[in-house]
């Protein structure tokens, strides 16, 4: 028996003597993020699966770990050795899980949850959906540290504040626009759970979670009076004077629970459903007005300070890339290297650049057919050895005290790529090129843009099974819950309408299973491109700088337009890069981004 | 005052002695028809408002007229003598006159509305909108008649039976897979209201509404007996029986208010709470089953006899577009001729094809300025002259018994076409082309695929304020509620998938205010056209057989694909119209057809 079957041993051990039939482990936190803290990687602790998305939910007969079709193939591999089994969400993020398990249940059953691991919306629909069956739900926040004896403890590192020269805007003003909207709604408070929201509008940061810089931690934003629910030894004086200075109290962290009926008795709250945890819902006194996230909406627009600095950002990641991508090619020469080597050596080009905190997610390397496992992670031993042949694609991104950054790009090591690899990298490549020259009216959203990205691919008989982009922060999370590309309503990439100064990723990709992975990814920036009397047309502007491989373009697909678009942003990459590159690296990126 | 104040003024005296705030008036019937039968027209009667969506919001200050962008300029035009005032809907048909109206009225305050208007849904939507304030919602089936005294009379002409050779399905094997879905839910009956709906699974026609071949009628299908809602009289002796042999008794329509109780009592109806009307929700005494209309799917599936069928119609239209046309070229070298004309003119080549039974919606015959009114109908008496100059835009279709046709042309009449007359033209051109030749996965929604057509207008600030495309009926609605492309997922034409076998328009257009309309239509049917390891593709195959006016083009813009697309659709019209057409007429379409 493995480790994982000894595990949920022990869970329906404890299941069975509580009368639960089920018990639903989500892959988040009391914050609904998308990068925990080990202390809540609870679902990794019973499958071994290590992907970003995906729910647990064991029952007395089944383990059924549902995922959408990014990680199909991971979790084959991570889950191999152990009862859990692989169920396929056909939508992603969509809570697929709930019918399925209320169907499997009997009557009268019982299902177990902790309800600070679900956002109210959850729970509504998980209660709406057990009505039939008389199903109950049982709230249980100690079963897990009953069961992991060796549970991490929550953090406790330092926060610091992110001075204006870098987010743009000062606390009191970010305050002001949610204070106004309190005033407007009539309300006392607005109460917010996501982290990267609470670090954007209090401007402060941490390192409480994998890859992001944020801080575990609650906000209540009153009309004057504010509260931070974080433990107090976490800050200098100086940091909480600035807090002081701005009406913020700091309250710890683990007193909410008992704070929060005391501060909200009798008060109006504005709320995010979707995001402010059941628990927290469980604990409020007063009246709630339920809204869709004002902070969420105003952190999704970056303003000029944001905006340059990202580009000085993208800069020092260009530098970086070009580095490393030299070393690679002159060691490919030499010796084999593990992915897991090319990654940290990556890493480690970005780290002597200027505000390097860490990368901003898991480097994904993934050489020939491991690159057709969309999110795959090269493992620490036994990753593949990369040699000067085929297709190795690297999706990686720092973060800079000063700005986010992402990045995917798949190159050729070798002589000569096939015909076939080649077809497929200039389809993606069209993609991208469709998807970021486009200008669209005001008021479009992800869903209408998506296809264009796909258009390539489609007319052959190919698809990518992932979104096509995503909102990403300044200093913030890597994957902003904002605006973005997919096929979808069901999130918000695909159901937020574009604006003018947004940071959003483009990446469309194409995976033969056991062959290879293609992906290129740049950040674009929006803006108002045309106007006429049609209204606002809103464009992109490409901020990442890194030369696409032209070896695997196969020249005859693209048309003239796409050949201007790649001198084009080629000439912007050597132009921009070449002044803070030394003279060996120029001529190197000179070659690389040569017109064609 | 004129004769709308007048009505008006009437109206709000009977709201008054009720006690009514306001009184809400769409646009439908209690079956939620887009064309409706006269009796039901109240909407116009008291806007002069004739466009086919639109609500009518009276209160005791204001009328409102919520349409979308395709009616602005018909409403300021067709209202400017009334109190009636535009008010302008963002998404077309959401119910953005609620949250508008329960904003506008007093705490406490009455509404008046027909239950038989309005859908379970719209009801729903209604009240919980009207919650905050406390506002009441009143029934009266009675205060329309009150006012209106000539108001016309329920039709009573003759049901016809749709033989199997334009069905290709027979009523029994129709009702086998709704008695099917019955069994499955462990349900009585399944309740239908929508006429359509009836028309296609009873195999009925009659012409109880405008441009639509339909019989108003409920059907409420059981296990084995099935009910037919609708007055006897209207049968002859054979059709009865046809019915009586698949097990269906024929009610009187107004009857189901006091039969409905007692044959639903202590049962369970499966129905779809978007389409039935709220009367029968309340009249109904068993318990409900929601569900999206079964039926509404299956009729959005065409059969192979009639796809064929469907084939067959394309050609009489074309022959009879190609007939008019020849004779509106000679004709306007002789005099001017007014839209009205020209309207009742193709109609009449129309008529002469077999199985004709009328037109399948108002024509479009709009004239320079006239064109950019997007759902422009030429007036009897006093429409614009049409001379051999500038551009004209017709949008028009046929109901034949053995389908229905829809097809917009634009052409330029006179010398030679203007430069942006021409960019124009070719920019809706390329987006059909690209929309028409695109292949797609299974499973991909219309709101998916809508931005194809509208990219080429995009890249040059242009854009058009309509959806582009929707489902069509087989000898049913022109416009079917189901499958087609808009963008957003507020219609079916935004949230449905496309499967194969599907009728769809194409119909992309630009408006230029004050100076011309265009509009390029074809109807296609989709198919798959590859199967891959990533799936099947589904495409789309024109059916629509006429000309596009290549004076219009401008073949700079055109890429070699495009070229290459209008010469292959041209020969399709020419190959095979040429064998039915006599040797002038094949002359004329050769010389219309002739590759570029």
């Amino acid at each position: 028996m493995n480790s994982i079957n000894t595990r949920l041993a022990a869970l329906r051990e404890v299941m069975k003597k509580t009368g639960l039939a089920a018990y639903i482990i989500p892959s988040t936190d009391p914050h609904q993020s998308e990068y925990v803290n080990d202390y809540w990687k609870i679902r990794t602790y019973f499958s071994d699966f290590t992907g970003s998305a995906g729910t647990l939910v064991v029952t007395l007969n089944e383990v059924a770990l549902w995922v959408d079709s990014r990680y199909f193939l991971q979790v084959t591999k991570q889950c191999k050795d152990s009862e859990v089994t692989l169920f396929k969400q056909s939508i992603p993020h969509a809570p697929e899980h709930i019918p399925w398990l209320c169907d499997v249940l009997e009557n009268n059953d019982t299902v177990g949850v902790d309800y600070r691991q679900f956002s109210k919306s959850q729970i509504d629909y998980l209660v709406e959906n057990a009505e039939e069956k008389n199903i109950q739900i049982k709230n249980d926040a100690t079963l897990i540290d009953s069961i992991w004896q060796d549970r991490p403890q929550l953090p406790t590192n330092q926060v610091a504040h992110q001075p204006i020269e870098f987010s743009g805007q000062s606390t009191q003003d970010k305050l002001q626009k949610i204070q106004a909207q309190i005033t407007k709604e009539q309300a006392d408070y607005y109460l917010i759970s996501s982290l990267d929201e609470i670090a954007w509008l209090y401007n402060i940061r941490a390192h409480d979670v994998d890859f992001t810089p944020l801080v575990i931690s609650y906000a209540l934003v009153g009309r004057k009076e504010s509260y931070l629910f974080c433990n107090k030894n976490r800050f200098n004086d100086t940091l909480l004077k600035t807090l002081k200075n701005d009406h913020i109290t700091v309250i710890d962290y683990d007193a909410l629970a008992e704070e929060l009926p005391i501060l909200t008795e009798g008060k109006t709250i504005i709320t995010d459903p979707s995001s402010l945890n059941y628990s927290c819902f469980d604990a409020i006194k007063g009246t709630f007005i339920y809204q869709k996230s004002l902070v969420k909406e105003l952190k999704a627009i970056k303003n000029n300070v944001e905006i340059a600095n990202a580009k000085k950002c993208m800069e020092k990641d260009g530098v970086a890339m070009t580095q490393f991508f030299m070393w690679l090619e002159s060691e490919l020469q030499l010796r084999e290297i593990s992915e897991y080597e090319i990654g940290r050596k990556l890493d480690g080009f970005r780290q002597q650049q200027a505000h390097y905190k860490g990368e901003s997610f898991s480097a994904i390397v993934s050489y020939k057919n491991n690159g057709a496992i969309i999110h795959y992670t090269a493992p620490k031993e036994g990753s593949a050895m990369v040699k000067n042949d085929g297709l190795l694609l690297i999706d990686s991104g720092a973060q800079y005290q000063n700005g986010t950054t992402d990045v995917t790009r798949t190159v050729f090591l070798g002589d000569t790529a096939t015909e076939d690899e080649k077809k497929s990298f200039t389809l993606v490549l069209k993609g991208y090129i469709t998807l970021e020259t486009i200008q669209f009216p005001k008021g479009t959203v992800g869903m209408q843009l998506d296809s264009f990205s796909r258009m390539h691919l489609w007319k052959q008989g190919l698809n990518f099974g992932h979104g096509t982009g995503h909102g990403i922060g300044s200093y913030g999370m890597v994957h902003e819950d904002a605006q973005g590309f997919a096929s979808s309503m069901t999130t918000s990439r695909g159901s937020e309408v574009h604006k003018e100064n947004q940071f959003t990723t483009i990446e469309p990709g194409f995976y033969k299973e056991g062959a290879y992975g293609i992906r290129t990814e740049n950040v674009v920036i929006s803006y108002v491109k045309q106007t006429t009397s049609y209204g606002d047309f809103i464009g992109f502007e490409p901020i990442t700088l890194f030369p696409i491989d032209t070896r695997l373009i196969d020249f005859k697909l693209m048309t003239s337009e796409e050949m201007d678009w790649l001198n084009s942003y080629h000439k912007k990459v050597l132009d921009t890069l070449s002044p803070i590159l030394n003279a060996t690296e120029t001529t190197w990126l000179t070659e690389k981004c040569k017109p064609v």
